[in-house]
Parts: structure tokens; sequence; C-alpha cells
């Protein structure tokens, strides 16, 4: 964090300090009545002078303080570093113009730094309190908002008290243990009206992933006499295609439905695929590389129907889309906290009553017996908290965020030739653009994106490290070379219409660049 | 919470419906106006108290309300807990008294209660709405160490900057992800550093539980072409005898060692029940609820000797008392952060390079694929500080814990008759202390010392709820009763000389006053 000061300014104790350097001391009475300021603040604001070598104390029958080195050799910001700890002062070089520290500082000659006023531990020492902090206005943009979004002001307000104050373990007795039990009840019915559930259907875990594995290897194992065929689809998160696969060789058999050029599933593929041996039907709520909605409403009927489990991935959905779990039809559905402005390491999964399932986590008695371990008491209040949250305000952002999604999209096609848009042109979180860009590399997209301080992915955030191109654009029909050359924007509640402009403008800027310098970019 | 009322009272709805019961109904209507409150206002009071039985709705042309059952059996005690959720009515045993229900009600015979108004939900209901909450005058004092801890201010400090700084996911390849992704290496690297293992054996998790599920179903779905013979001991905890009895009915045999009265097994009966189908061996490093330690090096060289992997459950172990893996020869270990001042849902699992293992969780490519779903960073970065500072504050923690557990259980045992440590002597957690008091039951022990501000348990905070006495205690030999009768209080790093003082000076009073009370107690 850099700061400036405006005006003439001094170091008023420092100057008290150094008339004392060398010939004398002056003590803290004589500092503080000068200064028309306590005792106590001087005593506070010289203890880490100290420290830092700037002063020394002088014993003796009255005591005292002097300066421990020539005051022409201790600068305004090595003061201003000891005493406000991460403020490193910047020259502003209009010093003592009159408009200079005011919001609209239009004549600041770094231009890419905003003015703001600082609060200072300490502003009496300077003998104008006028210190501004100079911040970067080309701030970064972040648009990954499907890998993980930040956590939201007031979730860190509600999960903080359960840290350090009401820590106590939800299974104990006494009355901070009391509060945390409270705190996760309140969470769980916070959660369950979310998605039309009854809170005693909801289930706290450590992730989506676990919530994806506990389901689906869960009802495996519970209804293995029933039988041991599932039906997924080709385009699941891989917590879910894993999950599958693994099963796979424990004998039970999986149906990868495929999806069309949209990334959407065919009804009547799932109704042919169901057989009398199918437990599960296990398809994913919105895809989180190209946003596509799958539906849902119609794949539970056809659950129901044919009285086949329907397990839902919706860590993409919950928060983004509605989502009611009775008029759907879902029997169980994952969440993870961490798409939706709460910490990483938590999530739920919804088990209507009355489904058999057996527990991933053998331990406690925690979660109604289902799922061991002490429960992450300030995750689930920050869960509980996000989730009532992002739905309430779901509405308002749908429209906002679509709005802003269809203005990139719109331009970025019209813009840059030989692209293309990846997912369903409607049935799509409203957040999510995927593009493919002919001739170049995903990857040297981000790279370039990432030095311009705009944060995208060029797919799911789980498979980075592979090589391999993204199975769900494979899945749609893409080609090799232009699943390697996509690029995911996943727009979020911080994202401004202003951050759409930059990357309109920006992107395509990256885009020819690349194409310039690839071997097979010159069409 | 504890409360009391003051004065003449009556539950005026209850009154209201009483009119109703066996003869008829009463509408929201006439509720409402006879008491001079919003049909709103009865409406959201009535639902609970329908929800709990103690209402019914009367259908009909003009609908109505009455009481279930009786009027003279519903108590105010079982009203206000219904509506008002933890609090539970005491009686004051000076009803009407002027003083009472001040703050400085010196007669209140509870004398170490503070007597403060209670803000209820719904307080019309009185007929006076002046209900009181007791509350313990003296500080709190947190004994309940094993059960969680206190997140520690520095590690709070650190975590805090990956929640809404640097975000982002560890996957992504942008500029705060590369952050968070540095982060979370280096507490790997802390991790590592403080069990002497090395950077890339260690494996984050969202528990202890979820590590002891891991190792020891990923050790059994490994190695099962081996053999699917599991060694462990009678005195687990439930995380590691549940997976074991879930993998006995998935074919596996496990031999459940005994231990003798101090809670140690015997080395000569591990020996003897290995057998050449033997795959693994899991025995906890620290008994969580009578501390004892187990010879884990000479577990582990026995392991070493007979080619049979050896996990360990360290989650009371690491950071309470010295652990090395390599000297040890430990090829697993869990760990579990809140153990230690870090928050919960983060766990470890060290698993020594060369071990194959299955995944627990399937998904994305973290933790070098073995473990999918997106890293708790900031639950991370809180596990790294929380291990570093734990281990490096070990040596001078154990001594100070020692002795003040030393010092609490002489005095214990001196004055109060009948009282037994269980645990071992000398190989036992330096903070805790479990001890036995014949004719009493132990969660009255926690009430009383609950209301007198002193928060300790009874055994595992995991297993409460159940009515069953502890394993641990009936497997050192303890009667039922017995088993029954015992107090967890385990000390860590925020508790003082003068909190144990105060334990002596309370405990011995809680325990004479139940033994009095119990018709077992007059000896």
């Amino acid at each position: 964090m850099n700061i400036t000061t405006r005006g003439k300014y001094g170091l008023k104790i420092i100057t008290d300090l150094a008339m004392a350097y060398g010939v004398g001391r002056v003590n803290l009475k004589s500092i503080a009545k000068r200064q028309g300021l306590s005792e106590h603040y001087i005593e506070q604001l010289i203890a880490p002078l100290k420290k830092a070598g700037f002063v020394i104390s002088i014993r003796g029958v009255h005591g005292g303080y002097s300066l421990a080195r020539p005051p022409d050799g201790i600068t305004v910001g090595a003061v201003l570093r000891t005493l406000e700890g991460s403020l490193a002062p910047v020259d502003c070089l209009r010093e003592n113009d009159a408009t200079c520290g005011s919001a609209d500082c239009g004549s600041c000659i770094t231009k890419s730094l905003r003015v703001r006023r600082v609060k200072l531990r300490f502003p009496a020492i300077f003998n104008k309190a006028e210190v501004f902090m100079l911040e970067p206005i080309t701030d970064k943009i972040y648009a990954d908002n499907a890998a993980t979004t930040r956590v939201r002001e007031e979730v860190l307000d509600e999960m903080k008290d359960f840290l350090c104050e009401n820590y106590g373990n939800p299974s104990s007795i006494y009355e901070i243990a009391r509060k945390s039990k409270k705190a996760v009840e309140s969470a769980r019915v916070k959660v369950a009206n979310a998605i039309g559930a009854e809170a005693n259907e909801i289930y706290f875990t450590g992730s989506g992933t676990e919530s994806d594995n506990w389901a689906i290897k869960g009802i495996a194992e519970a209804y293995a006499n029933k039988g041991r065929h599932i039906i997924t689809s080709a385009i699941e998160h891989h917590a879910v295609l894993h999950t599958c696969q693994y099963l796979e060789k424990k004998g039970y058999e999986v149906t990868y439905l495929p999806v069309d050029e949209f990334g959407s599933i065919n009804i009547n593929d799932l109704r042919k695929a169901i057989k009398s041996e199918t437990i599960l039907i296990t398809i994913m709520f919105a895809n989180n590389e190209i946003g596509t909605i799958q539906p849902i409403e119609q794949i539970g009927k056809i659950a129901r129907e044919n009285g086949v489990i329907f397990h839902t991935d919706a860590v993409q959905a919950v928060g983004h889309t509605p989502v009611d779990v009775k008029v759907m039809n879902i029997d169980l559905l994952s969440m993870s906290g961490h798409k939706l402005y709460a910490p990483k390491g938590t999530g739920v999964l919804y088990i209507k009553k009355g489904v058999k399932i057996f527990p991933l986590l053998h331990g406690g008695a925690q979660e109604r017996n289902k799922r061991g371990g002490t429960e992450n008491v300030s995750g689930i209040v920050a869960m509980g908290k996000a989730v009532e949250l992002a739905v309430s305000e779901m509405p308002h952002e749908i429209e906002r965020l679509s709005l802003m999604r269809n203005r990139l999209i719109d331009e970025i096609l019209r813009i840059v030739p030989n692209s293309r848009l990846n997912g369903h042109p409607e049935n799509r979180l409203s957040g999510n653009i995927n593009i493919s860009f002919e001739f170049i590399e995903g990857e040297s997209i981000l790279l370039l994106l990432d030095m311009k301080g705009i944060y995208a992915s060029s797919g799911s955030a789980c498979t980075s490290g592979s090589l391999d191109p993204s199975h769900v654009l494979l899945a749609i029909g893409l080609p090799h070379e232009k699943a390697h050359g996509s690029l995911r924007i996943t727009l979020g509640r911080y994202n401004t219409d202003g951050e759409i402009d930059r990357i309109i403008e920006e992107l395509p800027k990256v885009i020819s660049r690349l194409r310039e310098m690839s071997p097979l970019g010159n069409v």
C-alpha cells in the first residue's frame, strides 16, 4: 500500500526529539504538553520508534528520550513504516497542489493511481494530518468465478465469531458449544430454504467433491442389492466422472449419456438408458465449463416415474439459477460454498428424507450419524449466510450478469474472427462465457490476460496441470485443436460494466497478437 | 442457558387456548384481540407450539386452535423451550423477593449466578414479562481442549488474507492463484517439518476423521490382494473403529487389541496378532479420552519387521507430544487442525513415499492426484502456521501443562474420596486429566461445572448424544457405573494456574453436592 502526503508536513515528534539529539533529552510530559497530546499517546508512539532504533531512552533522575541518530537521517517514510505497518510512502509530485488529494485529482501525474484518504493509527505525528493512499486504478479483473470466489465481507463477519469466540465443539454441552451448535442448525435452515428442502435433509460436508463422492458411492452401496447400473453424462465434473469410473472397477455398470453441440443431454437417451438394474441417475445441474443448464425438472420426472434415485451436482447452480428439490424431484444434490462467496472447504449434500445412503466418512455421531468429523462451524456459518444472500439477490444478479455476459459474447464474436461460443445460447448460467478461438492455445491467452490484470481460465481449474483438452469441449464435438484454444470467463457479483469494457478492449488485442505469433495464425 | 422468572407469571396464550380445550376452539383474531397482540405475532407463536404437539388446529368453517392435551400437563418450561430454543428455565427459590432480578441480587441462593434480563423472542406470552437469565458471575474456564481449541490470533491473521484477498483457486495460473498455491505449499513444508516427513508426503484433507477413513479404507483397498487382516486397538477413536467395522462387513478381518488398566496395548499381543494376511496396523498415538500415549516407536518397529503398514491416528498427539515419522517407522499418520488452534475443517494425512493408497475422494487432480476437491487454502495456511507454532512451543508447553495437570490430579484425588485417575500415570498427554467419581453421573458434573463457568467433558465430544458409557473406559476395565461418572479436563495453551486453583476449589464442591443428591451418594 503506497501513501503520499499533501501540503507542508513534518514529523512533530521527531522534531521534538531532535532538539534533544546529542545535547540532552526531552521527557514525555514536555512532549505531550507541547504537542497537546496525552502522555499515553506519546508513550505508545515512542515504543515502536525505540524498537526500530530511532529513539533511545536516557536513564537518570528525570529520565527522558532523544533521537538515536542524526535527525536528517530519519525519513518520513521510515517513521511511517515503523508506526503504520504496511504503509509505504511514495512521492506525490504535485505537492502543494490544492486539487491533489481529492478523489478526482485529475492532475495527478501518476494517472494510474487513485487517491484515497488513509486512516492512520497515529495521525497526530504530522503537522497536517493529510496523508493519502495511492492505489492502482488499474484494478485486477477477477473473471474466474466458476473456479472460486472471493469471500464476501458479510460472510467473513459472521464466521469470525466462531473461530476465536464461540469456538466450542457443537457436540459439547456447555455454553460456547451450544452457541456453535445453534449456529450450525441455523445455517442448516438457511441452506434448506434456499433449495426448498427441510433442514433435516441437509448434511454439511467438506467440499462439493466430497458431496459428489458421498452421494454416488453411498447410493451405490446402499442399493447394490437392487442393481448396479448408474446413468451419468459425458460432461460431468471429474468428482462425478472419476467416482463413476471407480465404481466401474468395482463391478458397477455406468452409462455415460452423450450431449448435443450445446452440451445438453437428450431426454430420450436418458429414458432409453434406464434398465431394471438402474439405481442412480447423476447428472449435473449446470456445467462448470460451458455453463449449460440441463433439463433438470424433466430428468427428475423421468427418474421418479422409473423409481430411480436422482442426484445432481449443483455446485455451479445453487445461488446462480433457481433450484427447487421438490419441484424438480431431486433426491440428492451437491453444493459447494466457495462457488458462492463462502470459503473453500465447505460443502453440502442434500439427501431427501427416506433415501437410504451409506456414510463416506465413518466416525462420530455428527450430522445425524451420517457423516463423522467435528463440524467446520465457521465454514458452515459462512455457507449458510452466503447461500441466503446469494439466493435473495439472485433475480437481480441473474439479470445484471446476463446483460454483461451477452454484451461480452456479442462484442467478442463480432470483433474477433474465427471465434465461436461454446455451450447453450439460452439455457446457460448467467455469468458464463466460453469462447473458442481458432489457431491459438488457451494457455497463452490466459498468460497475456494475466499480464493485463485479467484473470480468466481455459476450462475447469480442477483439470489444470493436465495437457489433455477439456472432456466437455470434446463431448460437444469440438476437434482437439479448437478445444485447446478456448477461454472461459465467468462473471460474479464483484464484476462491473467497466470491467466488461476493458475485457472487450483487451481480449481482441491479445488474440490478434497471439495469432500473429502463431504459425497457423495468418489466415 | 438457564432462566428464571420473577413474580407471578402465567402463559397467556396457553390460558387462552386452554379455554378451548376439549370443548371448542379459539381463533387467531380473538386471541390477538384479547391479548392486544397482532395476529401475525400469534401465528408465529402458534406454529412452533403446534409442531411441538401442544396445540392443534381445528378445521372447519371458521377454523381455530385448541390445546392438544390437558392444560395442566403443559409447563412454563416446556413452552419456553419450544419457543425460545436453548433456554431452560430453573426455579429461582426466592420468587417474589423484590431484590431478586436485579444485578446485585445478593440474596440469590445460587450465589455464583448472575441475573440478567433475557431478551425473549416472544416476551408477550407472559403476564409479566419478567424473565431473567441466570449466568455464572465468574469468567469462563475452557478446559476441553481435546474436544476442540480456540483459533490463535496469529493463525487467524495469516489465514484471513486468503479469504478476501488472495482467494484464487490454487489450480489456476494467474497472480492471486499463484499466491494461494504458494501458501499451500509453504504450509505443506511446515507440516512436514513438524513430523519429520517430506513435503510431498503431506496430503491436506478436511478433517482428522477424513484422514483416518482415507488411510484405513485406502490401504485396505490397495493391498486387498495381499491380505484382508487389520489390527487395531479397542480404544481407538470412532473414526477408526467405525471404519474398521465397516470393513468387517466388506469381508475384512479386524483384530481389536485389548489394553491394560492404563490404556496401553501390550506389545506381545500385537506381535502375536500379526498374520501373513495382515496388511495394516492402525493404532492411535495418544488417546483422546484418557490421554494414554502408546509405545508408537515399538509398534512401528514391529510393523516394519513384519512388512506390515502402520497407520497412527495422531490427532491428539501432533503439537502436544514429540512425533517423528522416520524414527517411529510410521507409514501413515492422521492429524487435525482444530486440536491445535487452527480452525475446524482441516486435516492432514501423511503418506510415506512408496506406500500405495486408493483415493477416498475422487475428482480433480489436487493433492498429487490423490485427493480431489479445491484446496481449503485459508484452512491449510492456518494449519501450517498452527502446527509450526505448536511444535516450536511444545517443550515449554509440555512442561507448563504437566505441572498444572499433576497439581490438579493430586489435589482432586486428595480432596475427593472415591475418585480415581483413568489413563497412564506417566505415558500421558501433558494436558489430559480423566478422573472417575463413584456414585454420580459425568453428565451432571458437566452441567454444574458449566453453571460455574467451567467447560469440561465426560469423554469424547464425538460420542455425545449417546447414552452408552465410553468404550475407552470400559476397555481399561471400569465397570459401567464408574465409566458413567468420569470427567475429562483437557488443558491447553490458554489455561492458567489461576484457573487450576478455581477448578480445585469448585470441582470438589460440585462432586459432594451431587453425591448428597444421589441415592447412592451417602457413603
